[in-house]
């Protein structure tokens, strides 16, 4: 008799859709190939199933893996190199030259692979990568095993890889071709804000953008001195100013958007523009409390990132949902505000969503990729275990015992199974002595 | 010949005085028995030194254990039981019927021994702990190898274990007495707040509290509401209303004080009052943002802690840091404010002071207890490892590899050595299952 599946996870509590459904209290998942087949509780399991590999997820949750919104992967050479310093000491003095220096095909992969470890090692198995050399990005993430979407750096100043900006439209249809057809890869532009990027260059990358069908990234509205420096410059806001430049629409994706406008929430709605949050990168940074809440009201979709580990430290997206989940309540003096129902959700079919990924990954359903990961609850600080809530109070990165993507088991046991780990952090440790 | 030391931590980086010195890049600690007898970087250790055991911490950083300021350890029961809900729901509705149904001597032991293992394997080495029955959680703490300051609660209503709140302070002066000499436990007295005792009470408790040589703990100004209730009550703030009653002084330590005027922080620093922080536990319950660096400025001597796990939820002291350095420079509007530096000096030897143990924990320094931790650094979230402010911005309680309290290991390698962790956990999920 043939498998019935490649691969079943019986025995633990399912997640399937977070923030949507409650959880099954006893269930199971079975895949085959890169996709999933069938969730359900155990009691309903057919008796004469058969699966190749069977994992017992006793004592554990299996939920959708995480989907990091926004992150720099290869900054993570950057990490904890320029702390609580002021903002534009910490990016003029710090951040940009250490960029202009030592930003590197070589760099953007292996620090990318580094970065893909951390993720996967802390439950996320999708993420929107913005930089530059994302060619090399997209191998380390294929290699890792992760999901990515891969979006090509679009600026106005030479940039690592493209010293002469007048091309930077052209390097990003290069890094878009190469990318295509990479397994897991679905590649992207990223405009750096509009700050940074002349509104030449933004209409052009949002045309390439639209011809290749791809998401248009952009940090938006991400400062006081943004809005400042954009209202002295073009009398409105930084939403009001991409609106009429027409860059608004449901394949752009704004990055932050910290400080908006009731007029300005309006205008993302009506385009239907997607919005990540980074609540941690815009605490440390001082940059402001996004209004995610308003925005949700609105019915904006939203989801959540880590940005780079320049600016947060890590890319640890449970530590991240306990962030946005408690910044909000103080912020808007209510605890019933961004509840953890909720916070689930933006870091998995609501980071989709705005990705444009939802019919293929952030729940767990037939016909959906395999992406999931595995949750040991056999810990002191997740007894008891009186409600999934805790996922977001109190459940770390660390707690993650297994995640899969496409089917795949890229860690199992807090082991990255899919590359050697040791080489990249040895790499990595090598290209941060350079740089001291 | 005779050893020198009992335990030898070699080859470490070794954070002796986290926020005061800078780190030895390639140390050791030696301790004898309970005490650290040296501290220093390898090469000045003298080469005929022999010890019992040796530990080689290369790759990894040895820092003093953490101090957590305030808890309510017991509560681990509640972990996750309400959340998202208004204050005075959670707190009538489900708190308060809860811990009058389910608070016993034998539940205060056994939940009181799961929260010592979630802190010993999240870095913390010594508590202070406020609840009822704490001659059961000194039990507990004692025997988990921990370190514990055991202030019995002092309310004006039928308390868990003190029906009579005529006998509250008759109560706290028995919890006393059984707990002096326990070896690593420090008793003292814990009135719930000014507006659940009433001011012979609070006079009560503090003179039982000076004439045993205890610190007498409040709640203090915590809510909009507690502020309301006071000022409608007696006139003036609570700080004031407190000070008024002769309670400020250097062995009073007042946790929260979210909601300060200027005068209060006069008040305090004149009084020489310690203060705690609790930063996530005061924004999920959206009490507010309290003036730490205003404290600071001040010069009142403050530390951090992570409250009870019904509004936190868990007792993660890396995390509360990270909470606590990102919050303070959102709400500032300035990424200078709350540097990595002074969290970490808060969470040790800051949280020391509070407590009245500066001379006896919070760094390595020789005739200092043995109360360290040791993190493992190889890990992909801490890579590259610029600089240790990533202690706070990236570093996780999981990182921690080995916790020795007193000398003795009571961590290793991720294994709680001290007591039976399992059984703990079993006990506690009888009791959690007893209460749905």
């Amino acid at each position: 008799m043939p498998f019935t599946y490649d691969l079943l996870i019986a025995n633990g509590i399912i997640l399937a859709a977070p923030g949507l459904q409650p959880p099954i209290h006893e269930g199971y998942l079975a895949i085959r190939g890169d996709t999933i087949l069938a969730v359900g509780a155990m009691a309903n399991l057919p008796s004469q199933t058969t699966a190749r590999q069977t994992i017992d997820a006793r004592g554990g949750l299996v939920m959708p893996g995480l989907v990091n919104g926004h992150c720099h992967a290869a900054m993570t050479l950057f990490r904890g190199l320029a702390d609580d310093l002021p903002l534009m000491d910490w990016l003029e003095r710090h951040i940009f030259p250490a960029e202009a220096r030592f930003v590197t095909r070589e760099m953007v992969y292996w620090c990318s692979k580094l970065a893909a470890a951390e993720m996967i090692l802390s439950g996320t198995t999708t993420v929107a990568d913005s930089y530059f050399f994302e060619e090399a990005a997209a191998r380390a993430f294929h290699e890792a095993g992760m999901r990515a979407v891969v979006a090509q750096g679009v600026i106005d100043f030479p940039a690592p890889g493209v010293p002469d900006p007048g091309k930077n439209i052209e390097a990003a249809a290069t890094v878009i071709e190469r990318c295509r057809g990479v397994e897991r890869i679905t590649p992207a532009i990223f405009c750096h804000s509009p700050y940074t990027c002349g509104a030449k260059t933004l209409a052009g990358a949002k045309a390439l953008a639209q011809a290749e069908g791809c998401k248009f990234f952009i940090h938006l509205a991400e400062t006081q001195d943004e809005i400042k420096q954009i209202r002295e410059q073009h009398g409105v806001s930084p939403v009001q100013y991409l609106d009429q430049l027409h860059l608004l629409d449901q394949d752009t994706v704004a990055i932050h958007c910290v400080h908006l406008t009731a007029q300005d929430i309006s205008i993302l709605r009506e385009r239907d523009t997607g919005v990540i949050t980074c609540p941690e990168s815009n605490m440390k940074l001082a940059s402001g409390i996004a209004p995610a809440p308003a925005m949700l009201t609105a019915g904006i979709r939203l989801g959540l990132g880590t940005d780079g580990c320049a600016s947060n430290n890590d890319l640890d997206l449970f530590a991240e949902m306990d962030s946005l989940a408690k910044l909000h309540k103080v912020a808007s003096q209510d605890p019933t505000t961004m509840p953890a129902k909720q916070t689930l959700r933006l870091a998995t079919s609501g980071g989709a969503e705005v990705l444009g990924l939802s019919g293929i990954i952030g729940r767990l359903a037939p016909g959906l990729k395999a992406d999931c990961i595995i949750l040991d609850l056999n810990a002191p600080h997740l007894t008891p275990f009186h409600n999934h809530d805790l996922l977001v109070y109190a459940a770390k990165g660390s707690d993650v015992k297994t995640t899969i993507i496409d089917g795949a088991l890229v860690m199992d046991e807090r082991r990255i199974l899919a590359f050697d780990l040791a080489e990249t952090m040895a790499r990595v440790r090598e290209l941060a002595a350079a740089l001291r």
